[in-house]
């Protein structure tokens, strides 16, 4: 990809992309979260163009119509998330910490064995409400210690 | 300035960025409206460090904090407007169309001579309402031509 295509997404996720991970209780997961990391872009149906213009440069994620006339542009498999990461992650301005974080996320994720280790994951996920300015500020790190400690696995 | 600094910034408006021309009703003017030809970014003032990045690179425009907490980076004046079309032009995507409509009025303007020149600027302008998807779609030309007549102009 040609720098000024990388540059231009980093532009564009800057001004209106949002990166995040949810820590969505689940019983199906073995510590009863499931962690669920996404780059998302938004845009009224109208400019539906330029979100295939970025899934087109990208190759990866899917966009979905939802009927108030937004169009979501998501990126949420690992694979796909690794690659927009580093096509963006030098030119990106006020979302670099977020790239980081995101990528620190998805390799320590594998890494994870015990449940000491998933409540240091929560915690790292935790930093996501500071870095977006988050008006709700949830301790999701807090949810999972206790959850954790109710199971006896803490 | 560096290429992948223009498509970034060519990006961000693609995302982000308003360009427009307001016809103002205003009887200091001869033709008793005032062209106002701007294109502006709005964030939230906890992103404000994005507008003066975008800012310090082009050099030109002017940031002004609402009391509602958004931040507006309006470029106004035709120096300015003539820059950032120039350095955004090749990378834009979406607002292609409006760069070039925006560059073709302010030339234009400079060569209004009489009434019919002005009318045909109005009717320029209306284009936008088309190309930035406006839900008012207001014919602002109607309104400059009744005017005109009314004073014997046209």
């Amino acid at each position: 990809m040609r720098d000024t295509d990388r540059s231009f997404i980093a532009g564009f996720l800057d001004a209106d992309g949002s990166i995040y991970v949810r820590l969505k209780p689940n019983s199906d997961y073995r510590y009863d979260f499931q962690i669920v990391p996404v780059i998302v872009f938004f845009q009224k149906k109208e400019k539906v163009l330029i979100l295939e213009h970025i899934k087109d440069l990208l190759n990866v994620g899917y966009l979905r119509f939802r009927r108030d006339g937004i169009v979501e542009y998501t990126i949420g498999d690992h694979k796909g998330l690794r690659k927009i990461i580093n096509v963006v992650l030098k030119y990106a301005v006020l979302k670099k910490e977020q790239l980081i974080l995101m990528e620190a996320i998805l390799s320590y994720k594998g890494s994870v064995k015990t449940a000491n280790d998933f409540l240091i994951l929560a915690k790292m996920i935790d930093k996501f409400e500071d870095l977006n300015y988050s008006k709700k500020r949830s301790v999701k790190s807090q949810q999972v210690k206790s959850r954790l400690i109710d199971k006896g696995l803490l």
